[in-house]
């Protein structure tokens, strides 16, 4: 199955930033439409005390100089994508558990975004940036409260991209296991039904030699509760000492066969940094090269 | 403000060697005049046992080849460049407090690049390479002892670029607040003055948030002691995975602009390969654009 | 002296994939016969649950659709150089001291190489993929077993490439000086008479002050024991943050002059990524000029 969505991450977390302006990006998102790429997700547009847009609802935030979200969503718009608005993520009060403060901060953001860009023809859908393992940190009572507001203020789908405790993520000692992870995202699926309209898990967290355990799993999980199954398929390598590298191809086209077996849609963290042909890791061009090859994409 | 001075990294103490030999940097040095910058710095002329030139003061060295000295000054003087050489780090002695070990080395190490290259015409002055952020280890001992060894030898000014030891550097626990910092400088300031000329603090070690504090009271600082303030502007981002990457453009920018409001002069660390369109990383290439772009540079 | 050999590392264990396809391969390997590599080795052909060919004796091997094994032997026939085959490394049994259950995998593994590749004409060697600096973890036992099992299966040389537990590798606290490398080699060397016919050192654990004592310890020993010395000069960097870059030329340049006053023949961790015109790394593009230069090769 073909990669047909990717994240766009231009709150540069722990990926360094490719510096790339608005030429660069309008390669890109020509080069998306060539390829399939229908779907672009905005990883979250704020973090701690950065945004992609002039906020001022952002705590704190350093000044922005730049309307990425505005050009994202007019790109988008331009190239034929559709555009997934992330939340914001501070990078605090919901890891210490405090949920109803994060949920304060992003209700305010919320409807700043809506009344900002709710217009923009390519704004498809929300995704709600609080990445999750487990049943912890009232993790549902901040999607409810989060994801309920994010569909008052514009109604559309909402999707998070949570992600498996496995050992590449937590190591041997704190890893969680397959049985544990179902079952705890059972419950959140049952405890924020209506809120969330699709999930895409992440694959890279566990070992290749897990993932069709983890598929079929979650499959039978988003069936149960009603919840479109994506696949994030990540294009980077979690396993080498450099955090982090274009994924080994080999590595990608094994996941993208299991996640095609159950996943309605394949997208990808992320295809601008991993394997564009635009990347600054020329590895990255290398993997867009046999890609291409193997899905027969002519361009 | 723009960027008018770079250092220049060849004892690579934690940043991997770009490989360039003279046509490389002679393209480099090139460049450098037409984007205005008119000062480089050797940011040490030689490390433990590695040396710029063939040394016959340093002690237990490695055979050195090349002399990277002789070619930095000689493209500086024919590309219109002040150059600032660097003193001797032995990575050792001072950091256990014998400031006086460090000094004798250092004394015969300055004789021998005064006797070397004394003569040479774009030779404008002095680096001391001790980087400190802290009143400790006799730090001021050393300043006296190897800066007035220094202006003895060639009475050309003396540079230093000292760091607050933020939160990016020493973590949460150990960061050194501002306060201590502005009191622990004036401490340094007052007792070696005469000896140090110019102060470029680094200010990739604190938050963003924290820069127009900081900026003021070094700027203070200075004034009151006499010291002409530069600013090191980073080109590199300190808080990814990797260590180290070019500086997101928007960092930089934020940077620049804060910078700008009191330093005379802005350096960075360094343009050769965080900055320049001969990097031997991509994203270098793009943060050039991207700088030209907001300066009207035209090449 | 210069480089006639490379590993080529394509169960990547530290070092991100370059993603290359036959085309690029092909492209290298006539590269290397311009240069002068006339030996290729392929570092190991499986490792835990991957191999480099559709193996059926890799226990849980994951499935593997491109044969790079046939590949590179073909490359290497079509290009004039000798090919060393690697073993299988379960990163596992061995490093608990359970030789023979290693030994049991790999004598299935072996026998299935050389029942697949036996005949190329390409195929000129073993390289037995343990590596090792001490003699520990019944090593002899496995050096004995293994590597006479692969001469049973095909009668050519058996090439090993331990390290010397330097402080780079293993910290200040836990290095093993060079005399006690160099008792635990004489005695692993006299334990394994007539198993291992060649052996290529790495040189890039210890300071380079150490280079030659170690290479003058090295080439008593394999002296001694009549094992012919070969030098693994290492084309990248480990004392840098970044986890692995091309190697300092300066670095390099040194190494080789120390290799060369002992080893018959050069070989390197490895030309693709660290020294090739090809390489994902910019870095390596200059090196291989500079390289080129010394060595006067015009291509």
């Amino acid at each position: 199955m073909r990669i047909t969505g990717t994240f766009l991450d231009e709150i540069t977390h722990d990926i360094p930033s490719q510096n790339w302006g608005e030429k660069e990006w309008r390669k890109e998102f020509g080069l998306y439409r060539e390829v399939g790429i229908d779907t672009v997700v905005i990883i979250r547009a704020g973090y701690r005390d950065r945004c992609v847009f002039p906020s001022k609802t952002v705590p704190g935030a350093l000044p922005v100089k730049d309307d990425l979200a505005a050009m994202f969503l007019d790109l988008a718009e331009e190239y034929g994508q559709s555009l997934f608005f992330g939340t914001y993520d501070s990078g605090d009060h919901w890891m210490k558990g405090d949920w109803k403060k994060e949920t304060e901060v992003n209700k305010a953001f919320v409807d700043e975004v809506a009344s900002r860009y709710g217009e923009k023809k390519a704004f498809a859908g929300w995704y709600m940036c609080h990445e999750t393992a487990r049943n912890h940190l009232n993790i549902t009572d901040l999607f409810n409260a989060i994801g309920g507001h994010c569909k008052a203020a514009k109604d559309v789908p909402v999707l998070i991209s949570p992600f498996p405790m496995g050992e590449k993520q937590a190591g041997k000692e704190n890893a969680v296991p397959l049985s544990t992870t179902f079952k705890e995202w059972d419950e959140i699926f049952g405890a924020s039904s209506g809120v969330i309209d699709i999930c895409a898990f992440q694959d890279g967290q566990i070992h290749y030699h897990e993932l069709p355990e983890f598929h079929a799993g979650v499959s039978a999980l988003t069936k149960k509760h009603g919840v479109t199954l994506w696949a994030n398929v990540e294009s980077f390598d979690r396993d080498m000492p450099i955090k982090f590298p274009p994924v080994d191809w080999r590595n990608l086209r094994m996941k993208l066969e299991e996640a095609g077996k159950v996943a309605e849609k394949v997208i990808t963290f992320e295809f601008a940094h991993f394997m564009s042909p635009h990347s600054v890791w020329p590895a990255a061009h290398n993997l867009f090269r046999q890609y291409c090859e193997e899905f027969v994409i002519e361009l």
